[in-house]
């Protein structure tokens, strides 16, 4: 038997799934009931509404995707190597993705713009804690002199993200990793062409 | 008074601009009667459901952006010219873009990649119309000696299209164009240093 905290986070954590993979719009309270095998008190019992439980479902996601890319930085020996490591989290599981569904912040940014400025402000600030992250490696292999002293650190990390986002979307839109690979192989020469050294 | 043919075009005209803004699911019939001004019976006279409509939406929005991108392309003297003409489609314009919402392949193939089969089938057809004209354009710049002989065309490509649409995101996502000049300096970089001869 589970205790209220134990229901609530099953329900953040089936939610995180359900959203990512159909959508805010495309998932139904129903979706929600046959996602945790509860009823609709048992839902409401913890979340006032839908977009409650979607703020918080996205945060969670967050969460996740913070510690695979932390994981995925920790104990490579070099700034290029913490970039590659972060930047291939997706190769080879695009149809096995970390979070169900796909990327978070590119699913709920995609879905939100025009549409939920709530959810919207939450991916803003997810995206800008994703970008200080990038920076962040970047200026340490500026100041380790692995890359390049003159770059342009918010550039660089605006468009590693662009290319990293919309290899997901390429990966999920044919559910083929070889799009991954081919985006994977073009970043290893935009790093040693573009960034190294 | 319209004919049935224009009232048709109408109804596809206006449904393209608020799928691609508000997504398939977070739109309603009555959200579609309120951007057309009519009935549902006027709507369904034409379309026998929403997925219907969906489908022929994509192909007008599609429609659309193929004109674009060909203008956008066309008169420019080099296949570096064309990329930069047709990659530079969202800049200084990615809160008023070509399709209202962004851009439709990147919205629709987000939201149908795991939920509307039909509409995904349409997404991935239209990307490899996509994926063969900025491989033609590369191949030319290729043939002139323009770009490397050994260039992998389709890594390339794919490379490319993940960095604009990814862009096109961050773009949307901040609801400013800063976004689309940092990636667009970038891609020149790309270009020259991994592209060009």
């Amino acid at each position: 038997m589970r205790n209220g905290q134990e229901t609530r986070d099953m329900i953040i954590r089936r939610s995180a799934e359900l959203f990512n993979s159909a959508g805010y719009s495309g998932s139904s309270i129903s979706d929600v009931m046959a996602a945790t095998g509860l009823k609709k008190g048992g839902i409401y019992r913890h979340f006032q509404s839908k977009d409650e439980l979607a703020l918080e479902a996205f945060d969670h996601a967050v969460d996740v995707m913070r510690r695979v890319y932390r994981e995925a930085a920790a104990g490579r020996a070099s700034a290029t190597e913490k970039l590659l490591g972060v930047l291939s989290v997706y190769r080879n599981r695009i149809t096995n993705p970390p979070v169900k569904g796909g990327c978070p912040l590119l699913n709920t940014a995609i879905e939100s713009d025009d549409t939920h400025p709530q959810l919207n402000r939450k991916v803003r600030s997810a995206m800008d804690e994703w970008l200080s992250f990038i920076e962040g490696i970047l200026r340490e292999g500026i100041a380790s002199g692995e890359f390049k002293a003159d770059l342009n650190v918010s550039e660089v990390a605006v468009f590693l993200t662009s290319a990293f986002e919309g290899s997901i979307m390429m990966g999920k839109l044919y559910a083929d990793n070889h799009y991954l690979e081919m985006y994977y192989s073009q970043l290893q020469r935009y790093l040693l062409n573009c960034v190294k050294q």
